[in-house]
């Protein structure tokens, strides 16, 4: 058995074990990389293959339990992340577009999301900054309050990536 | 005449005749491309300079018509990477991002998203693999069901693209 | 005191001053550059310090009032590729994606991000053209009516960008 990176070692640290990644359900890759940009698709707050909470943010949903969702996605999509490069190939998580399904009027998705970046910057220090933009959404895929989507620039390696 | 690439080749075989591109109605333009990367405006469903259909997912348009209107999407997608490059060019699609103009509590904007995914397999094969998020939009350009919008990856040849 | 460039005089004679760019209130950076590519961080209409306005598009806030929205949402991503690389270091403007707050039954969010385009044209030129998606969002950050974030090409000069 190898011995666990650093980030590895952080996350059991902070009490987090990354899963097994979700299969996509549908006609779709996990992530996409050309070059040193790793694109990888939208994720949801999957915990052992099903969301953790369901609903609207704002109503349904806190502002707390939102928070915690978007943990969870950031937590899979680093799961993407190591299945793709792994992870002491992530240089830095370059930009976060959060989706937060919202009651209307709630104007909260940058709280919300924060607790993706957080945790993100938690983890990695400072290759865990990233841009990012927050969003109400009308509706997310299963009811889910958060939908996370991502760039990592990751290390290609002397000879790249095989 | 130059003689059709195996793209295109196929697009016949399915067919699926690619139209002349849309002009973008605003002061933008259809792609701007980086390098290996092509980033592709946000497409609807247009056919012969109108959108196939107009309304809201879940209300006025049911999932079998979103998913029409999606791989109505995914043929404007490929139409803007044959102006920009050539479509023998396109090494791979890399990211979609699918928006779903959404009823209230619909949750189903995967498998609507799936209608572009499924037509850009069967098109490119592996090639048309991608990233993907697809989220539940308030309202879309024209009152479209979906808007798509892509990067894709691109051959830039010995020389570069001219 | 060094000579400003062409876009800083170009800025002049339309009558805008660059401010100090706002600092992200959350655990995020104002944007990150891989390469040839500055991600940037999605921006509000923001001028000293608060947003211009407030509201959702088609309800509280007319068409008209949505493109100034829009137009300061891209004063403002000039100021963070300003403070990124420099705005001589700009080569283009890749890709905008525009968030409006839209009203049920709203379907004019280009026209409404027509008003950040038109801008980045006026001061650009050809560098300004840009591709671009336009979608409705349900809810944004503080109320916001419009909400952009942007993809940058810049020149990383002989020795990089230090």
């Amino acid at each position: 058995m190898s011995k666990p990176g650093p980030v590895e070692a952080r996350l059991r640290e902070l009490g987090i074990e990354l899963p097994a990644s979700q299969r996509p359900l549908a006609n779709y890759v996990p992530s996409v990389r050309v070059g040193k940009l790793l694109f990888v698709s939208g994720v949801g707050p999957m915990r052992d293959g099903k969301p953790i909470m369901t609903g609207v943010v704002g109503k349904d949903v806190s502002i707390e339990q939102a928070q915690e969702c978007a943990k969870w996605c950031a937590v899979n999509l680093l799961c993407l992340a190591r299945d793709a490069v792994g992870l002491e190939r992530v240089v830095r998580v370059v930009k976060l577009t959060g989706f937060v399904n919202s009651a209307p009027g709630f104007g909260d998705q940058p709280k919300v999301i924060n607790g993706a970046s957080d945790f993100l910057v938690q983890v990695l220090g400072d290759r865990g900054k990233h841009a990012r933009a927050a969003v109400g959404a009308h509706g997310l895929p299963m009811g889910i309050p958060v939908e996370i989507e991502a760039v990592f620039e990751v290390d290609e390696g002397p000879g790249g990536i095989h």
